[in-house]
C-alpha cells in the first residue's frame, strides 16, 4: 500500500478504504460536524450508485429477499450495500440482533457492506443518518444499494423518496383485497414481488395485484409482477431483472431527474424541521419551555394549538 | 327538541348534537380558524374518554379486532368512538374503500361512530387532524376511542404516544423470532394479543412473546397475552378486560399524568414542527426558492446540509 499519510480521509474513502468508510459513517451517523464536513466533500461524487429500496410487511420475507439479491447482484459482478432501517428498539435491541445473524451470512464476501440504522423512532421517520449513509455507500463506489425497511408505515414512503426503485414484497393469506388496498403503499411500487409463491393463494394475489395495477390509468412504468421463493433464490434473477429494467427506464425517460429532485427535496425538508425544531426549543429557553407548555396542556389549562402559538410568538 | 338557535356549535356538539359533531369534525381535519376555535372551547372538556390504539401488521386482523372490540363494549353500555388512520392513497383510495364496508356493519348502532382519516402521507407520520378528531369524540362523550393504523412503522409509534392503552396483534406464522423483534413495537405494547389462534403456530408466538417481554425487567406493568379468533368473537372478551385492567392500572399508578404529558408532548412538538416549515417556506421566498435549493442539490452543486444552512440563514 502506498496510501499516503497525507491522504484526507474523504480521499481514502474514495480510494475505497474500508477503514476510512467505516469512520465516516460514524461521523455521518452521529451528525459531527466532522461528518457535515465529509458529506460536503463526498456529495459531488455521489449519484452513481443504483438505489433498490425493498418494502412490504413483517413477515414477507423482505430480509431473505435483500440477501437474496444482494448475492445476485454480486454473481453479476456489482458490488453492493445493504442499509437496513429498523424501528428503534431500546427494549429489544432488534437491529442489533437482527444484524448479527445476517452478518454471519454476508461477511464472507468482501463486495458486499451493510450497515442496520436505527430509525430515529422518536418523531422523525427515516433518519437523516440513513439518507447520508446511503451517500457515503454511493460515494464508496457500491453499484448498487438495497434500502430494506421494516413495517409497512411512513417509514416506506420515506424510502420510496430516497430510492431510485421501489420493490414490495407481497405474500399469499396477508388478508383480503380491502387490506391489500389499504397497504397505501400500491402507488409507490415500481415492481411487485409475490414472495413464497409455493404456498396456496399467491396466484389469487398476483390477480388481486394486476387487477389493482389496472386501476392505474395508463401510467409509462408498468409494474412488473414477479413470483418468488426468496428462500430457495426462486424469482430471484427475474426480479433483479425486473429492478434492472426499472433503472434503464428511469434514465432513458428522463424521469430519473424527477427522482433526484424528489431525494433531494425529502432531504432538505427533513433537515430543516429538524433544525428548526431544535433552534425553537433552544432560542424559547430551552427544554424547560417546552416542559411548561407541556404540563399546561396534559392538565387541560390550554388547548395544544394555543400552546404552540404561546411558543412560536411569545408576547 | 328544545335547541336554541342561540347555542354555539361546540355547545350543541357537548349537548350530543351528531350534525354540530359532523360539522366541527370537517373544520377540525382541515385545520380551519373555526376548528381551531372548536379546540379551544372544546379542550377542556376531553380527558374523560379511554383511548386504545390497535396496531399490527397488515393482516393481523385490525380491522376485525377493532369491530369486535366496538361491539363488546357497546355490550357493556359504553359509547364507541373509532378512528381509522389510514396511510394517504391518492391511487386506491384506500381510506374510503375500507371505510364504507365497515360503515355497513357499524352504522346500525348510534352508539358507534366511526371516522376513517388519512394520514398525512408526505413528510408528516400521524397527521394532526387525527389527533383533533380524537379530543373531538372525546369530547362528545365518547366512552372508548379506539385508534387503529396501518402498517407497521412510524405511525404505530406516534400511536402509542396518543393512547393511553396500545394493543398489539400478532399472528401465527408471522416469522421467526428475529422478525418478532424487529418489530419494535414491542416495547409500547401494554396488551399483547395472538390473533388467529386456530391457526398453527399459535402456541410458539404465545411462548416467542412470553420470553421477549422476559427480557423486560420487572416494569410495573406486565403486558398479558391473550389468545383470540376475532372472526368468532373468541377471546375479545379478555382482550377488552386486559385493556380495561391496563386503564385502571394507569389511574392508579398515577402513570396516567405521564401518559397525558407524552400525548401534550407529542401534539405541540408536531404542531410546531408543521408550523414552523410552512413559515421558513413562506418567509424564505417560499415555494419557488426551496425549489432552486433542491435543484441545486438534485444537480449536485451543493450538499444537501449546506443547501439547509443556506435556506436556514440566507447571507
Amino acid at each position: 500500500m502506498t496510501r499516503s499519510d497525507a491522504a484526507t480521509l474523504e480521499e481514502r474513502l474514495l480510494a475505497g478504504d474500508r477503514r476510512a468508510r467505516a469512520r465516516i459513517l460514524t461521523e455521518v451517523e452521529v451528525g459531527s460536524a466532522r461528518g457535515l464536513e465529509a458529506m460536503r466533500v463526498l456529495y459531488p461524487k455521489t449519484g452513481r450508485a443504483q438505489t433498490i429500496g425493498i418494502t412490504g410487511s413483517p413477515g414477507a420475507g423482505k430480509s431473505t429477499v435483500t440477501n437474496a439479491l444482494a448475492k445476485e447482484y454480486r454473481a453479476r459482478d456489482r458490488s453492493v450495500g445493504i442499509v437496513a432501517v429498523d424501528p428503534s428498539s431500546p427494549f429489544t435491541q432488534g437491529a442489533i440482533l437482527g444484524d448479527r445473524v445476517r452478518m454471519q451470512e454476508l461477511t464472507a464476501d468482501k463486495g458486499v457492506f451493510m450497515r442496520s440504522l436505527a430509525s430515529r423512532g422518536s418523531l422523525g421517520g427515516l433518519s437523516e443518518g440513513s439518507m447520508d449513509v446511503i451517500l457515503v455507500l454511493d460515494a464508496f463506489g457500491k453499484d448498487v444499494i438495497l434500502i430494506e425497511t421494516v413495517g409497512a408505515g411512513q417509514d416506506e414512503v420515506e424510502i420510496a423518496g430516497t430510492a431510485q426503485t421501489t420493490l414490495l414484497i407481497n405474500t399469499p393469506g396477508m388478508g383480503d383485497d380491502i387490506q391489500a388496498m389499504k397497504a397505501g403503499i400500491m402507488e409507490i411500487a415500481n415492481v411487485l414481488a409475490v414472495n413464497k409463491a409455493d404456498l396456496p393463494g399467491a396466484d389469487i394475489v398476483v390477480s388481486q395485484l394486476s387487477a389493482l395495477l389496472s386501476l392505474a390509468s395508463g401510467a409509462a412504468w408498468d409494474p412488473p409482477i414477479v413470483k418468488m421463493i426468496a428462500t430457495e433464490g426462486e424469482g430471484i434473477r427475474e426480479t433483479a431483472d425486473a429492478c434492472d429494467r426499472h433503472h434503464a427506464y428511469l434514465l432513458e425517460s428522463g424521469e430519473m431527474a424527477a427522482v433526484e429532485r424528489g431525494r433531494a427535496r425529502r432531504q432538505i425538508v427533513a433537515l430543516a424541521r429538524t433544525q428548526l425544531l431544535s433552534r425553537l426549543v433552544q432560542d424559547s429557553g430551552g427544554e424547560e419551555r417546552l416542559g411548561e407548555l407541556v404540563a399546561a396542556v396534559a392538565e387541560r389549562e390550554v388547548d395544544p394549538h394555543t400552546a404552540v402559538e404561546r411558543w412560536l410568538h411569545p408576547s
